[in-house]
């Protein structure tokens, strides 16, 4: 069943959530441990968006017409309550999503692309960066860039770039230019490739080849796609929505659930209902075994990308140089996590569930066949949690409201489902091992 | 920008364009050259869908609710006008385009899917058959039969098959069971293995392979995705709702532009505003240079397959036979068109553009660059007429309002346009010797 929303009453505010945390986010350091000024981010991002970033006492952020103009073309999204879903299951819960793979980019990263290009637009810059580890970020930057008639130039990690070869054409076909990183164009891509000719790259890597090439540039700004306070900012178009949404049902969330890569899309829909200030919905981050940042992590001051280029941000994090298992799902691969996400775990306002791949994996096959959607391979883990939650309700008998947010079609992805159903998909047994061993690395620094 | 309808006013009957028409429309006749009822169609179709096949008098056929329900998970589908892509070509003119690739399968094909499923559902039918080029109908009848807990068995021309895996593995994932065609299966399958075993197939004998395994079971029937009357009046609420959505932007089109396969597209955009009587609105039915039915066939009798098991149905038609040139668009490259549209053509009522993929495809990317949308390769032959008549308007600097239908998203195709931007797609140039020798073919039978 779709809950629509009509069109005049897509919100016209970000929701800008740290000036009703009730504490304080630990603010990002300059790389030698000083105060962070935007005068420090100046080089890399765009006057609007740094603003954001920094913005600590104003709860709304006005969207821009301009950016409600383009949202509109596929916002309000649908949510759902899955019924098909929820009969397979056999609980008594009833259970929605908010779906945001249905725009032409497939992904919910569009959402903080399209303001990222248009301040980027309005300042007069010529070029957006970005690094990308599924794809999803750089098609969705593509097609913004194209809208405001910039270059768009991503760092794509190679693995991805050779193996999900129709998310590269995307973006070509859309004009983008792709890299393959680590790319003998950068030093960090040079060192790395010295390291490693055959390496496959990372997110961490990738992010730092975009670094030092938007720094040669003054024309140039970087996109981040996740971990950033202004990401999420945009994101909480997501939840602000299902808000609405979720009243014309006459409903309230008892659980809410998100995957967590950086923690966009998890505080992009989170974030608007935590301001109700409705401390019995529980606010449930979904991580792979791969990479348990927050789970597992240290709270601690680190770099957000691998050579140490950014700022150092106060988050959960298996330490940059945390290389995990090569798991299918690109965007749950990354070392750390929001610093706002971060900090509710740390103040424990979120719970936190970990999953494998397999485990999600078959949770999107039953989801797929009851409600035909296909859910990216990031998604699938949220559909395992939520599907446990289902279930939990179905032993209890307790009717709940499960509320979650599908932030990507996974149709670009269907050769991994196939590769899982034919078998061919495994968790691999050292998980535990790699991530004790990265902690020891980061607890000697 | 989009132009939305609220979900309240999507349509609750479809447009059955037969009374309307003013002219008669030869109906189809039983192999042996007899009167065809009902009954003959049973072993294939189920009744309420040979119901709809043969009405000839009932303007409005209701849609039933559950269908209005499965329907309102991706419907009303938005309206766009193309404004970017307006830009881009500089025209005065208006272009709005149907885009119905933003649901899940990303194909219009699901408009009848649906229907089809449900039917079979409430006639007790356990299994739903079809045949597939592009893997667009077996994507949208997977999904439908899911809904319906009935099996789906699809015959995918090998070619296909074998190129377009993300398709085939999609409908896998959704629990089809996906058969190349050729097949050992059947007994057509075996001959034309036995003719060429390495055979690339084509949707006449994937149809063929289709009726033959469905007449095998009791408790099967076979799905069309174009061409039959039933079909096109599934995708008429393609064309109904962009009447009220025009309406809304108080424009009436001047053209009606759509590219025919068998026709179901653009007959389901075009019959609603047909039915309006305004007959300075000019309707063009877009046709591939590879296999163009309409402006180079024959009107006469022939299959719907190629082995000749089906019903006979007066069309345009290049033969039964006719193996068109391996164009990307498989489904454009039938040998025939829907026998409405071969009447409307017949009496002058439609006019054809011919074009060559080529030419298609550049039309896509430009289309793409400008609105963020990938198109179908199908949809692609679309683009270049829109962008024609739209370059017309800016010779003669009339500000005409152009209609399209975007029959779906290009996503799963996008190794084509990959292909095309880097040089190795061409415009064979024999395609005027194969036509012109089929129809000599066809003259002799």
């Amino acid at each position: 069943m779709k809950i629509s929303l009509e069109q005049k009453k897509m919100p016209d505010k970000w929701c800008n959530i740290l000036p009703d945390l009730g504490f304080a986010v630990p603010p990002p350091l300059t790389g030698t441990g000083h105060h962070m000024s935007g005068i420090h981010l100046a080089d890399i991002a765009t006057n609007d968006i740094i603003e954001q970033e920094l913005e600590e006492n104003k709860r709304d952020i006005p969207i821009p017409g301009k950016i409600r103009e383009l949202y509109s073309e596929w916002r309000p999204t649908p949510l759902f309550r899955a019924e098909r879903w929820e009969k397979s299951l056999g609980t008594p819960a009833r259970v929605f999503y908010k779906y945001e793979g249905g725009n032409s980019a497939g992904t919910y990263e569009a959402n903080t692309a399209i303001p990222q290009a248009y301040y980027a637009s309005e300042q007069g810059v010529k070029c957006l960066v970005t690094a990308t580890s599924t794809g999803e970020m750089g098609i969705s930057l593509a097609m913004a860039c194209n809208y405001f008639h910039l270059q768009c130039k991503v760092y794509m990690v190679r693995s991805a770039y050779e193996e999900k070869a129709y998310g590269r054409y995307i973006m070509e076909l859309l004009g983008a230019e792709v890299v393959p990183s680590p790319s003998s164009e950068t030093d960090i891509g040079k060192k790395s490739l010295a390291e490693d000719p055959a390496s496959s790259g990372s997110l961490g890597v990738a992010l730092s080849e975009a670094f030092e090439y938007t720094n040669t540039r003054d024309d140039a700004k970087f996109c981040w796609g996740t971990v950033m306070n202004h990401v999420l900012l945009h994101q909480t178009i997501i939840g602000l929505e299902a808000q609405l949404q979720m009243r014309e049902v006459k409903a309230y969330p008892d659980s809410i659930i998100g995957a967590v890569g950086g923690g966009s899309a998890f505080g992009g829909l989170a974030f608007p209902f935590y301001r109700d200030g409705k401390r019995d919905t529980r606010l449930i981050a979904v991580e792979t075994a791969a990479a348990p940042s927050l789970s597992k992590g240290t709270y601690r001051y680190d770099y957000a990308d691998a050579a140490g280029m950014t700022a150092l941000y106060k988050m959960y994090t298996l330490g940059r140089s945390f290389v995990p298992a090569g798991i299918r799902a690109g965007g749950m691969r990354y070392h750390g996590i929001s610093p706002i996400v971060s900090a509710l775990y740390r103040e424990d306002e979120i719970q936190t569930k970990t999953h494998t791949q397999t485990q999600a994996f078959q949770s999107a096959v039953d989801f797929a066949r009851a409600e035909g959607v296909i859910p990216s391979p990031e998604a699938s883990y949220t559909l395992k949690a939520v599907a446990d939650e289902a279930l939990e309700c179905k032993e209890s008998g307790k009717r709940k409201d499960i509320l979650f947010v599908l932030t990507g079609n996974g149709n670009l992805d269907v050769a991994t489902f196939n590769d899982f159903l034919a078998g061919s998909v495994e968790d691999q047994p050292f998980f535990e091992d790699q991530i004790d061993a990265a902690l020891g690395e980061l607890a000697e620094e």
